[in-house]
């Protein structure tokens, strides 16, 4: 069984040395990948240069992304080739297009013009005393992996901050549907500490929880485990 | 002689997932640091979680901080106790005020009273086809060093994109005066590569060049050493 992993968090460039990114540091997905191959599973993980990553062996394969487009890129030829992709990286929600002085979009009319236009220069200049950035929602990797290989174990990850159990569960259901993954892991942020990690995984009728990180990575291999059987 | 060097960059929060940060590493300020530290010299390090580090030792303190503000109040802090301050820190220009989808820029006149909003929710909600992210300047740190400390040396640093020589020398020399700095490093992203990082060592009438990170920490080590004298 080949594993495909995503951890960490992409970063969308507004300029040659500014991004928008996320605090992913990649400890959930390096977890999974390592008890994955402790179970003698072949890993290929997908992450960032930045992000915390198991140490180099045999059974691993690590490949490196930087933005949601490089990601749709490396995930459309893997997909394919494997049997599980556990998506644990947090994917940026939008992409920058342009960014300009206050004065400038005070000053232009319709203002979804100023979304035709992108900045030339490497560095945007810094001298307006504020400054508007224009971004675009990224397309939706999660929902092109089934069309790429429908056969593949999906479990998607959802992480939402300060919501209801109820409102958890339904954003999770609804992702699941929607992407026609087999589970997905949902956690709030208010969960989250360096000594706990608050889980549910959750398919079309149950919800299992995890309080660690440990616990969510055991959760996920046994459930595809169990699938095999 | 106790030396201040701050490494890495600061990160500006958009909420409680999202952040704009820039590509510094913290390697050039790691390299300065650990030859300060091999002359005999003590050092601060303010730097960030992520930055790449010196390895501890007796004579180095390392401080974390995260973005502009806990930058100003650190150094505010630490500056009146040191001698130097090599300000290698690359420091977000803005700060997100307000994130909202185009429609209610569109739909709100003035634009500048969405100044005044502030996004209550953990995480922004990422339906929108478009958002637009309003940023505000953030205080020039360096500009309140000398204020600090008027005996401290300082060293500034400027990165350009694309630019000649002649408008790097005097963004680098208009930098200096405004900001009473001893030396500003002014240096361009397209003379920075793996192996190489050229720059130039700026004072009121020199400019002294350097090819690589080691470089640049000895000619920044052999001035100072020079001024002390």
């Amino acid at each position: 069984m080949k594993i495909l992993i995503t951890s960490g968090g992409t970063s969308e460039a507004i300029d040659r040395v500014r991004s928008i990114t996320n605090h992913a540091t990649g400890n959930l997905g390096k977890i999974i990948a390592e008890k994955c191959l402790r179970t003698g599973l072949e890993v290929t993980l997908v992450t960032t240069k930045t992000a915390v990553k198991p140490s180099p062996q045999n059974t691993l394969t690590i490949v490196e992304i930087t933005d949601v487009a490089s990601l749709a890129q490396t995930l459309e030829e893997l997909v394919p080739t494997h049997d599980v992709l556990i998506h644990s990286m947090a994917v940026s929600d939008y992409s920058p297009v342009y960014m300009t002085g206050l004065d400038q979009v005070k000053n232009t009319q319709p203002i979804e013009s100023l979304l035709e236009k992108t900045n030339a220069e490497g560095k945007i200049s810094s001298k307006d005393g504020y400054q508007v950035l224009f971004l675009k929602k990224t397309p939706k990797v999660i929902s092109m992996v089934k069309k790429w290989n429908p056969e593949i174990q999906l479990i998607g990850f959802k992480l939402l901050v300060n919501v209801s159990k109820e409102e958890l569960f339904q954003v999770a259901r609804d992702s699941l549907v929607k992407n026609q993954a087999d589970y997905i892991l949902a956690n709030d942020l208010a969960d989250i500490s360096p000594t706990r990690h608050g889980a549910y995984l959750i398919d079309r009728e149950q919800a299992y929880p995890a309080q660690t990180k440990e616990e969510i990575a055991d959760l996920i291999i046994e459930k595809l485990l169990e699938k095999r059987r």
